[in-house]
């Protein structure tokens, strides 16, 4: 069919920036009005985007060593002769940065203009207001999808060449790790300290203004929050998809068109829910968050079962990919029952709690170890069937396993193939978020607070599925990415008439060895991120007790006086992309060194030990969080 | 050589028996005469005689289950004719179980003679307490180690078998799941019910006779931290033994002498160890322990070295072992840099929990992750030298695999070879910590106080080194016997004329599906186990509070009345043992599920993923918990 369904994924990509567009400009229509809510908002903007500016510098230096480092080595050494080819993927590689880096900022200038129109929306009722924050979430799942959808086909029809694609995917992923990291350093520091001087010591409510660290806390939810969220599911869809193609190509015939259909079809089916999303008058938000995602997946399977029929797609191969889909779903649920207040879990934890505060820590941390099994075991199920289910397609034996990574990759696909609504309704938190605290603090009244703590807690409670959503697709992404891997590497060995890798054998030890050193990188770049936060939150608990010694009035609340905000975002901003670096450092030399030591065989154990520590200790740390 | 090494090796079991028969009548010659501390001891030592009874009863139903499928279905299924060979299998576990319950017994009677005796001593210095301690906790060193050379030389040299010493392996650890899991619930249920209600509620000292959880939380120490810590290294060494038995039955030549010489060495060079600690009268109790283990670990490196060249075993196998050894010494180290008072994370922990309790669990746990790193990197380090070493030995390159998994298993053998040493140093801890408590409770006065604190301190601090060490050799062990069970399989296989395995390759979803459900199971019985420790917890933090309300005068100390310690100690025996069965059923039936979906190749997956997840969390647990 010629370039035909490229060039309709470009087509639904640019309907989705389309449909941001009015979005925006839906959101940007709504009044604002109050005045001390306008000067928050402001201060929110500004101060995201100075560490917005600062982290992309900080990332610009790293890519650009990194681009460097591409030219002179990727996919092959420069001095083979593959000059174009490196350029090409240089090319793709700072494409993947950008594209990120444009979904990241416009999803942010839309949230901070968001957040203040849903306050003032509630005075209208929770419906407005709803609409503000759920709108303004999802130019952001908008412009995410269809960035990486636009970047990856653009790529693909320019090159025709699925490693390409992998460049930009490594692009998308250096971001996120910026974006997501640097951003969880900031949003946490901010957090921390604002709740722990506010709410603890001195018993103020949660966004007082008098508060110093109350704008950075604001700041925080939309860098880490909304621009990281938006910056990790960014690089997990590009991910998927760049390892399907890997897949498709090696496999010939109509696989890399049906990758595309089905992303493309993804992007659809999210438009179509997030058009769908209402709330009634005095409807539940939580429900209609939720209503909109079974829209979407819904939607979704007929799309794609209409595309098989229609273009002679294998359904086994769909099958694959609604397998992930309804496992991705059942994981969200399962994730929905360790941490929502009408559950047993969080009912058990607080009745623990009223023997003392140990009781808390130790169920809280005993139901987030337990909350790990059913996406382990789902993520390992859908895995499994999707081998079953595309193994016999293989025409001979030797590419059964080809055939059944091709399945594993499709169920990647089709797990984030609704990733538009999950992005949606994760920007909606922050923003429904900060739109409590600027009620507060443009004095809207109880009756206003009580409509945006009615939406603050949607926000959490879908929060924790979709971060739970996002942990499973990176899951599978990743086993997917294993796959690609190891297919590149038989391609270039084959360039160079040297023997294949069949297989990564636990009982090597070297694979062992990536293995248990694989498995201790995930955890030790969480150590250290945690230790950068602990420093970080001290530095700004120190400068929020000054402020309130040293400036007279602000305890009282006297009228007029204000906290320096700017010093707090100032210390959240310096310390996070201060922080970031040298866990970042360690995670790329520590493959780097394992790499060296151990060579294909021991990466490939150690991308399996990222992939299942990574799991567990995501799975853990997110699900007792939320709890 | 015939068996002339396998005798030796009873030889020198036998002369570990002798030298704790020593050690126990030198203890037992100590004077204890105060009577309020010979009636705690008492008390102590019913209520830790009634819970082994209990526990030993719920195994005994289970070995008795586990016997009849072992006779129907292992090695082989009876029907194949081979009922003979299975009748040694289950002999083989009998024997297992049973000589682990026996050595846990002898420690658990010494260390509850050794308290009282050390706490009296204590007001005669410094030196006698120590060697009190020492001593008691040593009987339990020497009857591990010494039962658990006995037994597998016993059962090799009457089946000549190694399969059927796995049978023995299997039992040693059906025996450790109880005890360590059991004994852990009961002594994690007292330790923070005492501390939650005295130390916190009420501000009373830790080891008040007034609280009703006292006596418990002292039986909790030794059926936990004595009997269930020595049923786990039992059972480590043992399956490191029956590890390095199958790979060199495999191997055939002199590898069999070797692993027995080897194990016989370790255990010869321990008891050299115990031998010769010493405390200086203002000696400093840490640097004894340490210095003892070192004598242990030079010794050790002499005689196998001795050995090697007298009995021209390889080198470089020797090698191998002392990798092992090197690595897990290295282990030990750092896991006290993590935990040491005197290093840099206690004193960051500390610092920043000046900032509010936020900051010690957010800094405790963040250390808590960091220290998987080394241990990690260790193990990886010794399997991969292991590997290294070992492999040129193969004199066809089709035995390259074997040799190599033959040297990992000697690594796994050299780590465990000064265990003798290092669970005398580990038994050493519950004594020093009960004869403080005893301390205080016969009012012994606050110099004896002062020496059995100091005494205490230094157990705690070895305490957290031995874990690391310990928790390094059970994953390096489990790395052998994986090897083993490929083997085991493959010999299986062979014999049934069908296709063995030749790999368990992470890129077959079959591998992939065992790693990850492998990977939930050790997180998932974690959590089953810390949740009924809450209940059981919150079941003796009532039975606390009503003691404290009903009995009149018990609050205030009243000559005459005291609480009804037996209370306290029925719910913790009742709850661990309630608590315990359906964890332990998970993991088993875990494992069935996964052979039956995923057969052999997903078992193998699944136990490199229990490796993994057991190890991280292992290491995560216990450096956070010692930090």
């Amino acid at each position: 069919m010629g370039n035909i369904i490229q060039y309709g994924s470009i087509l639904v990509a640019l309907l989705a920036f389309a449909f941001a567009a009015w979005l925006y400009l839906w959101v940007k229509r709504q009044p604002c009005e109050n005045r001390k809510i306008l000067k928050a908002t402001d201060l929110i903007r500004a101060g995201a985007r100075t560490f917005l500016r600062k982290e992309y510098l900080v990332l610009a230096r790293f890519a650009g060593v990194a681009a460097v480092l591409i030219f002179v080595f990727l996919p092959k050494p420069v001095w083979q002769g593959s000059a174009l080819h490196n350029v090409w993927m240089v090319v793709a590689y700072v494409f993947g940065t950008g594209f990120s880096a444009v979904a990241g900022k416009i999803g942010l200038e839309v949230a901070t203009i968001a957040n203040g129109r849903a306050a003032e929306a509630a005075r209208q009722g929770i419906k407005p207001s709803f609409m503000a924050g759920f709108r303004g979430g999802a130019v952001m799942g908008m412009a995410v999808v269809g960035a990486s959808l636009l970047g990856v086909t653009i790529v693909y029809l320019a090159t025709k060449d699925p490693t390409t694609v992998l460049g930009f995917s490594f692009g998308a992923s250096s971001l996120a790790l910026f974006a997501k990291a640097g951003g969880g350093i900031f949003t946490k520091t901010a957090d921390i300290s604002a709740d722990l001087v506010g709410k603890v010591e001195l018993g103020i409510p949660e966004d007082d203004p008098r508060n110093p660290a109350v704008i950075a806390d604001n700041v925080g939810d939309n860098v880490g929050d909304v621009a990281g969220m938006g910056a990790d599911l960014f690089d997990s869809n590009v991910a998927s998809m760049a390892a399907a193609l890997v897949m498709a190509g090696a496999l010939g015939g109509n696989h890399v068109d049906m990758v595309f259909t089905f992303a493309a079809l993804g992007l659809l089916a999210s438009i179509i829910g997030v058009m769908t999303a209402r709330i009634g008058k005095h409807g539940n938000p939580t429900r209609a968050l939720n209503a909109s995602t079974y829209v979407t997946t819904t939607v979704y399977v007929v799309l794609t079962a209409a595309a098989t029929y229609l273009f002679h797609y294998a359904w086994r191969i769909w099958g694959a990919c609604i397998v992930g889909l309804a496992v991705g779903v059942i994981i969200g649920l399962s994730t929905d029952y360790f941490t929502d207040d009408s559950k047993k879990p969080v009912h058990f934890v607080a009745h623990a709690s009223a023997s003392g505060p140990a009781f808390t820590i130790l169920s809280g941390i005993s139901y987030g170890l337990l909350s790990v099994l059913p996406a382990m075991v789902g993520i390992g199920v859908a895995a499994f069937t999707a081998y079953k289910l595309c193994a016999p397609l293989a025409p001979d034996p030797s590419q059964t396993v080809q055939y059944a990574l091709f399945g594993i990759s499709m169920a990647a696909v089709g797990m984030l193939s609704i990733v538009g609504m999950i992005v949606s309704n994760d920007a909606y938190g922050p923003i429904v978020d900060n739109a409590r605290g600027l009620a507060e603090m443009g004095d809207l009244g109880d009756e206003v607070l009580g409509i945006t703590d009615q939406l603050d807690c949607a926000g959490n409670t879908v929060k924790a599925v979709t971060k739970g959503f996002a942990i499973a697709a990176a899951g599978l992404t990743v086993i997917a990415l294993l796959g690609a891997f190891m297919s590149e590497v038989n391609t270039a060995a084959a360039e160079l008439g040297v023997a294949g890798i069949t297989n990564f054998d636990i009982m090597n030890p070297m694979v062992f060895f990536g293995l248990l050193v694989g498995a201790a990188i995930p955890v030790v770049f969480s150590a250290m991120l945690m230790l950068g936060v602990d420093r970080n939150a001290q530095r700004m608990v120190a400068e929020i007790h000054r402020q309130f010694k040293e400036i007279v009035g602000l305890r009282e609340g006297h009228p007029g006086v204000e906290p320096e905000y700017d010093k707090c975002i100032e210390i959240a901003t310096t310390g996070a992309l201060k922080e970031l670096i040298p866990a970042g450092l360690m995670a790329i030399l520590a493959t780097f060194v394992v790499g060296f030591i151990g060579g294909v065989s021991a990466i490939g154990g150690f991308l399996c030990g990222n992939i299942v520590s990574g799991l567990l200790f995501a799975l853990f740390m997110s699900n007792s969080g939320g709890l």
